[in-house]
């Protein structure tokens, strides 16, 4: 797979974290009290002493993956995926497109005739092209996509479509001894195909939504095959749930930008006796997208709410973020 | 709670691994066949140029509890909890005897008598004592049960009963790279309590049965409560599903000692490039318990059939460890 990110902008980010301490760790984000938050929230639970100091071992952050890690409009890359693995498989059986309203709409890539066949129509969609293979199957399915797709509005590779001012954070964090986790509503196989190469998050610290999973035994393999049952639904309440059944740990910090990172960022920060909660808030039309309170895909209205009560960190994307995407730095 | 492997032997053991190159890593483990597949295999995977070797992200090593790394008999030690707390609830409110025949075998203790109501009757157990509050206050009520309880047979902590050859075992293998995390039919908030202090396993990296929790949230708190539901049986054909969750890698080496491990050797092993799988096998009748076949416990009988078959790495504890439990080296 191409890995644009570590090889170019995160390179630098990493001399620049292990650089003399008065470099900047965060380059990409404009000087303000986003950025200051931010740092002065690491400097206080880094130094030994502190009121706020967190073990090195207690050092956990969680980062949602759509619209936090990487944009979600204007729609989910993994439903992207799904698309475009459906038309793949109708070219090989055109019977498929027979099957149902659903897989007809998907096959025609008609995503509003798609949307019209409801939630059990986009399950439908969603296990016709995630379940009934091994996991190794699935992800390097996955895999080849990531290599040859593009993202309809600006032509690039999915895996460009990141944040570099959050390779910055993932690598500040990491050199200040925390554990970085994904903590993501879409597909934990999905998103381990890439996390590594792309935000440096080996596959064991990504955590996510699954389907159902068995054991397959043949005389010469040992697979685990994905099966068309949900087995964990890791959004709003799930995802506290999900961390603390993968990690067994607290969040210190944990990074959102929707009201299914909600309860994430509660569970950070509420009763806790040190937690940063940060929101990324899409403000900018120009170089990415503005949406909240009204947006189907990623609606940010009760963790807004919440966030300006409780004096979480909101970060104003168009205002804090020097840079958005990696690119911009060539 | 108290330490005393870190603190003593584990302490030599990292000495040792981290001194010169020559100092044996396995001390407790006489020299023989065992021992020499061990270190031949751990040498080939870490060698770079050589045909087995698994670049450093991928060296990932699964051990069972129960009877891997700590002893499982009379009875496994997570029940001895459950009994116990049972009566000390039942002081609290002795009605909880009333409730049903298992409460009441229970709270008397009467071992005998619980097992004789069933399956049904070991998990109402179970759910009593496990379920019903939050995840923190769990582990804080085991953890206070771990400094006081003692093994019905040696008199001893529980979390002295384990095995100074798998300290010195995931030690060296830390040493080599290797991430070393626990995989049992075992509670995975009941190991989280002492892995850590005990194995030098972080709770991340913890993976056992679990019930299914739920988010609480109140104007002050936020927790995760456990309920009285299963969410996950990790043991036999759910030990390689759990692996793929949580990990979402296959392991490179991967130890265990009973039939409730046999799936986990398979995926470790069967179609793999590089895998290495290791049985314990209980025949010390005089320095800790001799079983297999036959035993209610830790029942080893068609794994070892395919130990035998395939050539896996059989441990006699008897022949091939000069130390079983920490406390000898003293």
């Amino acid at each position: 797979m191409r890995m644009p990110t570590l090889s170019t902008a995160a390179a630098a980010v990493v001399l620049i974290c292990t650089g003399p301490a008065q470099a900047d760790p965060l380059p990409s984000w404009n000087s303000g009290e986003t950025k200051s938050a931010i740092v002065e929230f690491v400097d206080a639970v880094t130094t030994p002493g502190s009121d706020s100091y967190v073990d090195p071992a207690g050092r956990i952050a969680t980062f949602d993956n759509d619209g936090t890690l990487w944009a979600e409009q204007p729609f989910y890359f993994q439903l992207a995926y799904a698309l475009d693995r459906v038309k793949q498989m109708a070219a090989a059986d055109p019977s498929l497109a027979e099957k149902s309203p659903a897989l007809k709409a998907a096959t025609a890539g008609d995503l509003e005739s798609l949307i019209a066949t409801g939630h059990d129509g986009l399950l439908e969609v969603m296990a016709t092209t995630h379940t009934g293979m091994t996991t190794d199957e699935f992800k390097e399915t996955v895999g080849a996509w990531l290599e040859t797709a593009k993202h309809p509005k600006t032509g690039r590779p999915y895996v460009d479509m990141i944040y570099q001012p959050m390779l910055e954070l993932l690598a500040y964090l990491r050199a200040s001894g925390f554990k970085t986790y994904i903590v993501s509503g879409g597909g934990i196989d999905f998103i381990r195909v890439f996390s590594e190469d792309v935000y440096g998050i080996p596959p064991e610290q990504v955590v996510g939504s699954s389907a159902k999973a068995e054991f397959v035994l043949t005389d010469d393999s040992a697979d685990t095959e994905k099966i068309a049952e949900l087995f964990f639904y890791d959004d709003k309440e799930g995802k506290p749930v999900a961390i603390n059944h993968h990690i067994g740990r607290r969040p210190v910090v944990a990074v959102g930008n929707s009201d299914g990172d909600h309860q994430m960022l509660q569970y950070a920060t509420r009763g806790a006796d040190t937690g940063l909660a940060i929101l990324v808030h899409h403000t900018d039309a120009e170089r990415e997208w503005a949406y909240d309170r009204d947006s189907k895909i990623g609606r940010l209205d009760k963790a807004l709410d919440e966030a300006n009560q409780r004096g979480w960190v909101v970060v104003d994307m168009k205002d804090d973020w020097r840079t958005v995407f990696p690119w911009e730095l060539n």
